[in-house]
């Protein structure tokens, strides 16, 4: 523990499968944390009354909920104005879960809260790779693709508080089914799903030997897939190439709308390496307006899935300044 | 004149045609203004000189230069940190042209600098048609297409000061070619230029009878194509359409990053009105995120061509707050 806490906040991930709770002080040290199964497709009711506990419990110490000066919440759809997910997917609660309010009922402090990847681009900033930045975008590429955005040290929250959600920038007109409803998003390309769809489509079209014939669609993982890349299995290598060729051409979009210094990685894809880095550097290059070139770079993330607290306690302290 | 003149700025909109100065004070009156020739194919040094002599013009008035608090300027491929020129085309002045250094000289006042498209948003955002907004993206349809992004009532200026460049994000991987080097860039479908290259596409592809079957490319304008489109000419009206297809795509990806509460378009292609504003709407609709629907207005400019200056006067009171 660290000498001077004086000061923590309570920072909340709720993810699709788990929720992670974590004090936190402002040198991003997670003094105590805790986690349970969110179960998304349970009423909205049982977790309202398992996170009480945990929060509870996580208090009991002592004096340490005197020391809690804000509360910061990650969370998919999170609208940070009205402080509700909003339809959130695989999420059986509703169309507009009220966390903040069910929180604020748990422990009265000012609390904060955005979409998982924002927190994340906030975290970035206050305890990772991002430390020195101030014009950056982070992509989450997991399951789905998830983005933040800082533009002079500060998240851009748009009108209604739900801007940078790059995973549905559109790649092909009348392209891939994505979960949203629209065709030819670009999550549906890149991320772990989208590579997974990328390798299924190549198997369908070549008669390439390849490892990833041997695993169902829902067994392969992007471990597989970066696993066989890395062996040299000619469809992985494909597929990486694909995936970095359409994310390069949408990263060079976004730097024309916004003209970042850098992008940080995090999530499943970035995991692959210099693999998927080398011609994502390349592609992303050729693609750049010519003010642009060479002047953009990217970035992994340092930060350990286990420290998924750190974007939401950036959050907190963030709305404290 | 208005009566309390106490204060007012030197405005300047450097264009490849026309510079345009004006002096302007903070209602967004144009008390005096002064138009000549850019003749940007000639030298720098020739530029320089007519310039100087046009602003002292301008300033002889008595005691009019003593009321002069700051100069904006606006110009094509300004970068707002250097005060330069980077590689304008059309331009035969150099690749980094000292465009902030040389006015100095000439007036010594704080001097605030960039490019036309983010000038003409601060100016909507003063004294035209987003008075009220602090979330939004003007996009000028002219010979290019140009753009300006207001996040939270300021301008976004990105790490070296080139953000917003949404005439090069990409439409089709392997598209038109664009004057930047690049191929399939928006400007080369959604602007005046384009939706003329639109409609020699549509001629060369079809049989149809058309009045724009008469016009040479270089003769051809952007409101032969809109009075065509209003008399029913078929060729026309598809070139419309598939340029509202296009652009409404590509600002549905705006959304996704900056979600804005609004667009404003100008130019000479946002002048067709609802022939063109129909459609558009109807297909950034469908290509929205569904977090975004029914929430982001298409706008109209108010301002006239004559009002070029407004932009820059806007700029320089921006930099002077």
């Amino acid at each position: 523990m660290s000498k001077n806490i004086e000061e923590i906040v309570l920072a909340i991930d709720i993810g699709g499968t788990y929720t992670k709770l974590g004090l936190v002080n402002r040198d991003g040290s997670v003094l105590s944390s805790n986690v349970f199964k969110t179960e998304a497709s349970q009423p909205f009711g049982k977790f309202e009354k398992r996170i009480s506990q945990e929060v509870q419990r996580l208090l009991s110490i002592s004096t340490i909920a005197n020391m809690v000066c804000a509360i910061g919440i990650g969370a998919p759809n999170a609208n940070y104005r009205t402080g509700e997910m909003i339809n959130p997917p695989n999420f059986k609660w509703g169309k507009q879960v009220p966390i903040k309010n069910m929180i604020q009922e748990i422990l009265d402090r000012p609390i904060f809260m955005t979409n998982d990847a924002n927190a994340a681009a906030l975290g970035e900033m206050y305890y990772g790779a991002a430390r020195n930045l101030k014009n950056f975008v982070v992509l989450t590429l997991g399951t789905g693709l998830g983005s933040g955005i800082i533009n002079e040290g500060q998240l851009i929250y748009g009108q209604n508080g739900m801007a940078g959600e790059l995973g549905h920038v559109n790649v092909f007109a009348d392209g891939r089914q994505c979960n949203c409803g629209l065709k030819g998003c670009l999550e549906t390309y890149a991320s772990v799903t989208g590579i997974k769809r990328t390798v299924f489509e190549l198997l369908a079209n070549s008669t390439t030997e390849s490892v990833l014939r041997t695993y169902s669609f829902d067994s392969l993982t992007g471990k597989n897939i970066s696993d066989a890349a890395h062996q040299g299995d000619t469809i992985a290598l494909q597929a990486f190439e694909q995936t970095a060729m359409i994310l390069g051409s949408k990263m060079a979009d976004t730097v024309a709308h916004l003209e970042p210094e850098a992008f940080i990685l995090t999530g499943g894809l970035s995991q692959a390496g210099e693999l998927f880095l080398r011609p994502l550097k390349n592609y992303m290059e050729a693609a750049l307006f010519n003010a642009y070139r060479g002047k953009v770079k990217i970035l992994l993330s340092k930060s350990e899935s286990a420290e998924a607290v750190l974007g939401p306690a950036a959050l907190a302290w963030e709305g404290l300044n």
